[in-house]
């Protein structure tokens, strides 16, 4: 995960909370991807470090466990940016410009996006995921496409040099659809964002904010749950079925009033994030300790990508 | 310098002999660049590493001292493909696709070429001088757009981040002009090459099949020594200004044959490669001693690049 600024709900509800629960089945590797920021974000680099630091708290205040998994961040481990090198030697440019992504951000973020180090992301995506020979990789469905070249490159790199690496599967991440509360996408630049930071007070204004059923004008009109972002929320907040039914119910029937039902959307929402934002309070009190769950990350995550990485240039002659 | 195979003497007379000579004045650090051997030989690799070591054992042979220069594989130190993708974040497609060789190259050898790797080796080739701050960079006369390409990149870096890394200036190798004995350029593809392990038979083979005036067509006729290629190795095989005037004396008035000009010649470049062979064979006998001084060297290299690095890695936010 790029290390782009405090992560909200979205994250939580999406890839983190996938990233959980992949912990208690596979042995999983989470990098703060501080090389990959650069790829877009190399004019205004100040905030990558600290962003890294603070999105670990993150990871960590919602069930990341650097225990069981290994939490490094990129730059730490000199084997990925050696082994993006070695992919690039056998990657025909005509991959990297056929990435649909890669004509589509150059068109949507501006030219300056037209450096080497972007057009060749995808190799360090593949080092990142080959370099530990991972055979899953817990990916949204816009990333396939970049899946699909790892896989390319890997088939080339053992047809090549004999049969080091395997080839990587997806795990697609199911990540809900999250509306933000002004019905757009959630976003920190929109100003729509709960973060994993947010206060009791920014959640009860953001939520108390919502937009319900806009054909609901008065408190007694029944209201249509099936359009409405605060239901669809309860149930991403976890509400059970039975919950569900009876919000269901008391809205059509106008028993629940929109404010009503928002403020416990909102008590909700704050019993959700409050254990989150209080443990990375406190993990953020100490970036030392942070720094060095990261080192010790680094350390495990080397463990693994140095032999492979001997194992790849033996292969390759050197 | 690629490992590509046995060193010539076109090599020692070249960069070789400079690099002996730059010893004397400079701090000098000399690689077997094992990363760029990949950028064009990326399809067959089985020769690389043992090419390293041989190429070692020609350069120690030849008087590059290890104890003086940092001789090391460039692979051995990852620090330099690091750093090679970091500038690749600043580095416009642009600069790269506008390097004269670029396009050169890929019409001579192919469209196999068409790599990300082989587009990027300026890339690497700037990371190698500038890992170590190197100001000085011997290079042939080809070589300066890459080293302009470096210069620019070192200042796109400086600008955005700070001014870490100097800008190097070359220094150019003056390559006397070696004629292959056949009149063409020397080359081993060729079979007309006098390595640093040729033999006195060898040596005696080539020296006296060489090609001299061709107007010289009986033993007494007078030759012209201006255009003969003999003539002009006496002065590469360093014979004293008295000797070549006595040379072109009893050339010119037909006192001095062909033969034995030539034999004379043969002995010059047998004395000058006996003791570089000699070197090199016993070099060869223990490469277990020659991966020691690349070891070695890369430790050096590394405690160079570690803190250069570090540096640049902090420049750049991560």
């Amino acid at each position: 995960m790029r290390p782009t600024g405090q992560l909200h709900i979205g994250h939580l509800l999406g890839a983190l909370g996938n990233w959980v629960r992949l912990q208690d089945e596979y042995e999983c590797i989470y990098s703060v991807a501080d090389l990959h920021a650069l790829t877009t974000g190399y004019e205004d680099v100040k905030g990558i470090h600290d962003s890294g630091i603070e999105m670990v708290a993150d990871w960590i205040a919602c069930g990341v466990d650097p225990e069981r998994s290994i939490i490094f961040r990129q730059s730490d481990v000199p084997q990925h940016a050696e082994l993006a090198v070695l992919l690039g030697m056998i990657t025909p440019l005509s991959w990297l410009e056929r990435v649909p992504t890669y004509k589509g951000q150059i068109d949507e973020l501006g030219e300056h996006l037209l450096t080497y180090g972007f057009l060749g992301y995808p190799l360090l995506q593949t080092a990142d995921i080959i370099l530990y020979k991972a055979t899953k990789v817990p990916v949204g469905q816009d990333q396939l496409p970049h899946l699909e070249l790892s896989r390319e490159v890997v088939r080339r790199f053992n047809h090549l040099y004999g049969p080091v690496f395997p080839e990587m599967e997806a795990i697609i991440s199911e990540a809900p659809l999250l509306v933000g509360p002004d019905g757009r996408k959630m976003s920190k630049s929109y100003g729509n964002a709960i973060t994993l930071a947010s206060t009791d007070e920014e959640i009860d204004k953001l939520v108390m904010g919502m937009v319900t059923d806009p054909q609901r004008i008065k408190r007694d009109d029944p209201g249509n749950p099936e359009i409405c972002n605060v239901y669809a929320w309860h149930k991403l907040f976890g509400a059970a079925p039975a919950d569900m039914d009876e919000i269901f119910v008391a809205c059509t029937n106008a028993t629940l009033g929109c404010v009503d039902d928002k403020r416990a959307l909102a008590t909700r929402v704050k019993d959700a994030i409050r254990p989150i934002r209080e443990k990375r309070e406190e993990l953020i009190q100490h970036p030392a300790r942070l720094e060095a769950i990261l080192e010790e990350g680094a350390e495990r995550a080397r463990a693994i990508a140095g032999p492979i990485m001997a194992e790849a240039t033996a292969a390759m002659g050197l």
